[in-house]
């Protein structure tokens, strides 16, 4: 019979990889692709034991990221497109292989870790047919797309302030484990860790909710752990085109948090509330009014939240359903291209690689404006 | 090369069907099992459509589940288990078909709609080498089972008192869709819409975290909404063998709540509070002692917190994630029996039939105490 | 110049005691009366030196309360009013004596320990001019009278589902100090400790928002830590006279709580919940809706929640704010007769004899069904 | 009998005055002074008024403050402090008559609206044997004080990161209320309105609990609300003498927040939050273990927080409690050196004039920081 699936490849997600196996797991979650090829490690015998793990056809197991670009470029029935889940400083050479053999990108954040290869990629992805996705799991949750509509028809307002933050414990003592590893090391993780790790999320969150372009921003980067070479908590102040202010505030030294992604946007007539771990509710509150909690699942949200939800409310869904609707929604994307010869990816609800590299840039920015003692840069 | 998933089929779970989807999705998430064959509908051209659009081969897509049961267990290949997602009333016989062709079994609860059937089927099982699992999902939270643990290992002492709750909206008013239809319909749903709906989720769920053994009850069964023939709200007073008190409440009218399943476990060192709408936490407070809020992922948590975690602390996992734990562990148990011959299902950590036995029971117990008025009825 | 306000005296409070300075502290927040007598413990010494520090006249520091009651209703400047604050064995003949006087009493719950001296009480407050207040704090909360406010209006629809609870965790041990003793001492206490003690303010509360007339009622009682005379946990289930049904839990053995008193109800078209130890907010949700979570200060409230109200929203007011609106409302209708001659107490918002009244004869139901192995027992 | 009452007397807080009234509640919450005096309002007419309601003296109502302050003094039976609750700009010159009286002072914060006058009142102070206080209310709040104990004492190991917020949502429109007129005008609310209200008590709570001096801070103040000549929403970036990183953030045009004072404070062994809303509470967390509800009331709580505190756990405590505190520990002081002609103001935890100096430096510092498009300013 006919198999309507996308198929799928995938760099990275070797043995103890951890972000691999949670792409695999909210592709498998919506079934809308296979994983069919795969270059799971620079060792091939790793790659070969995921991917027997893993049911893939050995043909199919490569050597090398470039082999499999080409070599599945070459096949009729070749991947749909790549998913890359290696460390941050080897997504520019990784996506460059695969856009070049025309192979639609799925790639973690951050894109990659210097502006310059961000811009390289995006000029390759506009000449090439490509549709490219950067994977920001946040952004896939039903309830910050239900934040991003009502923002987008007036619910807040003319917006004021935003207030995003991303506290975390697990770095408040010096890590040792594989995570942790390339993250501090400059040579993996490129000029930041924690401004690159989770602020990049602050800024991508609130962008995706708000639409607000950052004009300028005021930085200030801390080392709290000895002996660390990159920034492990962080601040910024930030002034937007629209003359809206924002403050977001990432650390990694937070004890008591674990994923405390929180953004908060303040408009003339009403605000929200979102935090990323209680993810089915948003807290709306119009001026004079009661708060209000409104709950994932419910007939009174968007469509666009509606759209991205699978179960009936009270019945949370969480990282991996975030996770899979980026994924669904970007799988939607390459099935209509593939369809049709080309689509406008602005009618694609997926993270773009305009977005990624803002992302890069946001970090550069940061870094930027530390470095001279949080002197205010322009952000273009 | 060699695939060493399981291999099983779907009763239920066509087109338009809910609960069949939600099994699949749980399924995939962590693959441990592949979907092959299927009756998902009465209707045997339904079946041919959720067939195709899940890509089986249409030679294992069959027109009843007797064929379906009789021609699997023919097989070579034949499937490992049998998903049951139908209602109610048809899990008895659907059940037993498969049992009889020693077929292993996982079938939504409530596993019948009277004692006698569930009966029969423990019967059934007993004297065949099949495995019956029920899927009760909420007893597949990672934190639901910290609780179970930390109760078993006494770190509340002596229990004393439990109040159990699951409050719901949907059917504050005269609910007209699918969903609503069979539940309230006595035909389909049996003797209890609510208490069997989702006081039976209290009763497992208490049950599965304190051991508790049910001595007697009073229970008083309402009916709200004009017209309905099956309770939508009722409250239960509870002895356990061990002297422990209880009270549940179960309720479709709580406006206000979507799938609010709350348990309070008190004994004489200290207490527990697990909720579902927010399952990754758990608030333990010892005798004298500061509130404490454990957290899904931490070190601090015991093994099975642990085993049935994928991903660290902070970022939420939910439904899709406790009922693909529920399939996992039976998985474990079928992969055992399927490389060992014979296993012991108390070493596995799935929900047993003795359960859904038991569930059924309390739902009858429950009935047949409110109809007297709420003279307390004894259990066994 | 001349002094407007109310002059009291207080039988209790003495040194060491708990609740006569509780009472003092909130009469004095609102000024609207002051303390010029007292009979504060059996040993006059001990009046005497309470007296002298609250800057009392001495002779207006009475041996005994009878002593009082005489003195001061001869006197032109006699007290307005007298505040019971004794163990609630001896409320009666205290209560009693000052109603023969014709002064006005303001009584800690419960107002005694039989229903027929409660009915004796009454009869004579009913003869005489005297009004009579039951110190309820938990009806002095604004949100609580919000509450009210909003099912008389007929915000909720029909009522039908009541869940009120209030668990502790100060008896989870064996107690010894001044306040455990008494409670748990049938000679002071009287027949019920737990269900007497913070039953009551449920069932006080409950009635107090909603208006519901208990039909009947079915009770069990524990006594779980051993030695203990009398219950220390209690569950009821309640049918009221329009067919809404209740069910009630007390503990003082809930380790983890405090004074977690609770009430929820659920209409037709929407539902309530506030807890008091968040007093200030009060959730509400209509049916479909997202809940709203209603704050203490706002404008959108009712006339009753802004009169009982000092500060704006955001600066909690807790637990003496609420004990000063009973005595201010109270205060209200003192001076109103005073003034007047007479007045119809159903115009002033204070805490009635006749539920002092209902409340005990609830704990006696409560009892009586207990015994009865959770019998029904008619209310009336 | 001997009254042994302080006696006080109050500038400000006339008709329809609001924080005046506030801190005659908290005063009498506590019963630890007596009004006896006073210089309500610049109307002699409307200071009668006040003063016959509560029942004063006529010959201690007074034309001005002026007046007031010298009568006093000369009286044998003078007041033993004023309390100053007058708009910001009259601070300093009512201050300073009393102090010239030598009369002990407790006034409203700011305690002035420049620098040069609270250096000034620093000076006078110091000269004369008064004693200062100004009333931050929430360094009374008790959990605020044990947030202090834990930090002294080293439970959150060295502190790292200071997050500190105070929304408001009052003036997110033009408002023409007496509350907003004065606070939005430059010049009786001096150079800022919202960092001089309320980021100011952020500053306040953090130093207090913390002891962190402010080496340089970073600000940026906006003016959203059209026609407004004062900021009304501000952040801050700070660095501390001992290397910790703060940010603060303060806004009255946060719509969805009443008085959202909350701070959080992170070290290298654990972290503490606290926010003012639900002021009985404060959680902290150890590395790697799990968060903690601390409950005001509890006996594992220090000195300070149980010497401040009325009533048990559970039962909320305020507000007035709080700034009943700040009074109460003021009058101890006053008493202690009525009693022994000197004393250390250190052993008193009363908010001092220093703190007040510091706060109005807070203010200046922002703005100044604010005008030079947010450079680092050095606060000494």
């Amino acid at each position: 019979m006919k198999e309507t699936r996308l198929k799928y490849g995938m760099v990275g997600g070797g043995p103890g990889a951890f972000i691999g196996e949670v792409h695999r797991r909210a592709v498998r979650l919506d079934n809308k692709a296979e994983l069919v090829a795969g270059s799971f490690s620079r060792d091939y015998k790793k790659t070969l034991i995921t991917g027997r793990e893993l049911g893939l056809d050995e043909d199919r197991l490569y050597d090398s990221f470039q082999e499999m670009a080409k070599q599945e470029a070459a096949r009729d029935d070749g991947i749909d497109f790549v998913s890359i889940t290696t460390p941050n400083h080897t997504h520019h050479q990784i996506a460059k292989a695969f856009l070049e053999q025309g192979i639609n990108v799925l790639c973690d954040k951050p894109v990659t870790t210097t502006v310059a290869e961000a811009e390289e990629l995006k000029e390759l992805t506009d000449q090439s047919e490509a549709i490219f996705c950067v994977s920001y799991t946040y952004s896939g949750y039903p309830m910050v797309k239900e934040a991003r509509r009502m923002i987008e028809e007036g619910e807040l307002g003319e917006l004021r302030m935003i207030m995003g933050e991303y506290p975390q414990e697990w770095l408040a003592v010096p890590a040792d484990n594989k995570q942790a590893a390339w993250r501090t090391n400059p040579d993996q993780a490129g000029i930041s860790n924690c401004m690159g790790d989770i602020g990049s999320h602050i800024e991508h969150t609130v962008s995706y909710m708000t639409g607000c372009e950052i004009s300028r921003l005021s930085a200030n980067l801390d080392i709290f752990v000895e002996g660390r070479e990159l920034d492990d908590n962080g601040g910024v102040m930030i002034k937007y085109d629209n003359g809206v202010s924002g403050m977001y505030w990432a650390s990694q030294v937070a004890i008591g948090n674990d994923n405390g992604l929180k953004v908060r946007i303040f408009g003339s007539k009403g605000s929200l509330e979102w935090e990323q771990e209680n993810p089915n509710y948003l807290k709306f509150t119009k001026l004079n009014e009661a708060s209000q909690i409104l709950s994932r699942g419910h007939e009174y949200l968007g469509d666009a939240a509606q759209a991205n939800s699978r179960i009936p409310a009270g019945h949370p869904e969480g990282y991996f359903e975030a996770f899979a609707n980026v994924y669904s929604n970007f799988a939607a994307a390459v099935q209509a291209k593939k369809e049709k010869g080309n689509i406008d990816p602005d009618n694609f609800d997926y993270p773009k690689l305009e977005e990624g590299l803002r992302g890069v840039k946001f970090v550069k920015k940061c870094v930027e404006s530390s470095k001279m003692d949080s002197k205010w840069v322009d952000f273009n």
